[in-house]
């Protein structure tokens, strides 16, 4: 029999991954909740009809798709069977995808929802999601997102909540050298008419977003190679190299692209992010605007974000920004504008650990397991089991009559902090033997006592 | 364009349900981390040849496959093509599929995983399982399992937990009225050596296993149409209708099924579970031993389970079993006995409604609503909201000036317990209006007792 194995790019998680996962999802979820945030859950299958034409082309060829159940092939037309042409063949055969984001099922469940949803709707959301993608280091083809949106106001308060929440986040997962870049795709296009490339914003955008990767030299000449002159480059990384603190940035900007309407509404709109920043007490410490900040996603039309965990080899570890029309993509005439932001926790955990950042005991294990020697004894540990437990510590027995250094190692390789030993005296006189497995001290005390310490 | 929509046997879960559903999540992981289980979490997709085999033929035409990326035509033969033969062709263009239940992953992963593994493996698992079944009332394409299973011992001790178990979900549920049946296949096997059908077990237990549903005669009916006569007919339900306490319907099936091993022996493990139930201290109270309780997976071979709560019209909410042979069916050559129970939530949701057992107010909302004027207590409105927030208060701010009308109704709809106004008056004071939204109460407090209140 061959033996098992897993789908290219899926990973089981096993309990010790399991613990650290898990403190960064409840990380990231009692943040969301503290700020207001709701929590959403959309179903793993999505029409076909809902998925596509929302991510670009290439998008398209990445969601994976689910095979109509029954006789799929009944309908298909001979023709198109014969010419073997998979793509044209793909609609006959499959109406369901799986989830790619968590935003466009979101956008789907509040047209679906407009008239039970109280505006502005603030909503989060954990959980996976699956690209087609060729897997590589940090790429896996499903991975878990974690989202905040609110829809339904245009207010900038939105955008600076979302810079407080995602210093709350990593202030409370201890990182500490990270960067939050923000730009906004209105001084994006303020560039593009500042250098004159207006219609030619897409390529110009594309290629800026690569300067972090490849460099200046690089993206200077991909614009060249897409028909961008001399003088136009040389206005661009002007503007680009634009040092200092984010207030001189502005400032500089305001003169760089005065001639802009978009430019500088855009300039006023992060301005006013920064001013809710200062209102609410918070500098902006680890806050970067960033004039090399695009994001592919085509969908964003203000504010966007990118945090990146400085230090480490691994690309942004949460992005978002603000939408104007989402919702119109699904046939809902009113515009609802919406504000979000996304936590990869795949890259988190991966940074985390390339930073020792987790504890060393991270594993949600019980904390005291009992241990016997003969039936007896073992009966006898049910009971002190039943008292643990019902004074809510997390216990268990080993299950089997075994040799004692067996039943310690078990609660070793598990981490279990402590062991209570039962043997006979230890029935007759009902004080136990309590070992903590960690550092090997033992004591002797009775059972009240030992409930009373493990409960604190 | 047309109306967005779910695919059918699918679900969205907006902010109320999602509260009451992570109330019984967190419930049954807090339960199963409570008695030494440890999380695992495996892919949606898994092989087709990992799940194909499993669930009987029934099952296997119920797997949602996803069809390979890319030309995945290709490669099929054209003849096979030709013969528009669905079910032939789906191996060559289908190489994965959605999971259908948490067992066979896990035994999938305990096979890959062997050698990492400290035996007993004690692993809890909560994900969604998908199955392409036609959907009905509590019956979805998508739905979350609950399971833990011990793997790697034959220790009983194991089947008296999962009762223990069971009665502690239940109670910190609030459910009171509910059975806990069970059964053991060694007995059922008896109760066919007894009536002379060995060899149509299989018949039998189907049929028996409907006796809840369609009552005695139908299944009599049933069973003459497979070929079982009166005298048959006439001594298994003698045995069937062993009435009284568990420990009365032991020693009655002690002397009816004395001829047969199997029987005796599959009597005598359940006689030590009842055992391990008194030693832990509990009661046999809500378990009952239903002969008539046979369960459909192939899989079982010991004791198995079912859990139903009384008074609704819900079919079980979980159900278990142990089985010995799963992971053989991955290549192990070791033989690995494991046990387990599966929570089906979706159907304990229903049930708690039906029962009306949700708190009203559940509802994961921020604490406070902060409500303002116009800017200037807006402004000082984010400085009191991070003062909350401050305190580990979950909080928001109304994010827009609109009338303290639509404000304060944005918070009652939110079922948001407080709102503090800031007037210009309580920008001077210090001293803040709070109001409570869900009985009108108000008064004026300075904003340090306010957040002292709000902490308890």
């Amino acid at each position: 029999m061959e033996k098992p194995s897993l789908p290219k790019g899926t990973r089981d998680f096993g309990p010790s991954t399991m613990a650290k996962r898990q403190f960064i999802l409840d990380t990231i979820r009692q943040v969301f909740q503290k700020f207001g945030f709701l929590p959403l859950e959309t179903p793993a299958m999505e029409n076909l009809s809902t998925l596509t034409g929302k991510y670009g082309e290439e998008g398209d060829q990445l969601l994976f798709k689910i095979l109509n159940s029954g006789d799929f092939l009944k309908e298909v037309d001979p023709a198109k069977l014969e010419s073997r042409n998979s793509k044209s063949i793909t609609p006959d055969i499959a109406e369901k995808g799986l989830r790619y984001d968590l935003t466009v099922p979101f956008a789907r469940f509040v047209v679906m929802n407009r008239h039970e949803i109280t505006l502005p709707f603030k909503r989060f959301q954990i959980q996976p999601v699956w690209r087609a993608d060729r897997p590589q280091k940090g790429r896996y083809r499903e991975f878990f997102q974690c989202d905040a949106d609110v829809v339904g106001t245009d207010s900038l308060v939105c955008e600076a909540e979302i810079i407080f929440m995602i210093k709350e986040v990593m202030s409370r997962l201890g990182v500490i050298d990270y960067t939050i870049k923000i730009n906004h795709r209105r001084i994006l296009n303020g560039i593009a008419e500042a250098i004159q490339a207006m219609g030619k914003e897409s390529e110009l955008f594309v290629a800026i977003d690569k300067l972090d990767k490849i460099g200046v030299e690089n993206v200077k000449k991909e614009l060249s190679e897409k028909g961008f002159n001399p003088s136009q480059l040389d206005t661009l990384f002007q503007v680009l190299s634009i040092q200092g603190l984010n207030s001189d940035k502005i400032e500089s900007l305001n003169n760089s692209l005065s001639a802009s309407n978009s430019g500088i509404k855009g300039l006023r709109e992060i301005q006013h992010v920064f001013d809710f920043l200062k209102q609410y007490g918070e500098s902006d410490e680890h806050v970067e605007l960033d004039l090399a900040l695009a994001r592919g996603l085509s969908y964003y039309t203000g504010c966007i974000f990118e945090v990146k965990i400085n230090s480490v080899s691994i690309g942004s570890v949460s992005g978002g920004g603000r939408y104007d029309n989402l919702t119109q993509a699904f046939g809902a005439k009113e515009r609802l504008s919406g504000v979000g932001i996304s936590f990869g926790i795949d890259r988190i955990y991966d940074a985390m650990e390339e930073l020792n950042l987790f504890s060393p005991q991270a594993l949600l294990s019980s904390k005291v397991l009992i241990c016997h020697f003969d039936e007896g004894t073992f009966n006898h540990g049910l009971h002190v089991l039943a008292s643990l437990r019902k004074s809510g510590i997390a216990s268990e027995i080993y299950p089997e009559v075994a040799k004692l250094k067996k039943q310690l190692e078990y609660g070793s390789k598990k981490r279990i902090e402590h062991a209570i030993v039962i043997g006979e005296e230890e029935m007759k006189s009902g004080i136990f033997t309590i070992k903590n497995l960690i550092n090997g001290e033992q004591t002797r005390l009775p059972l009240e006592t030992i409930i009373q310490q493990l409960s604190n």
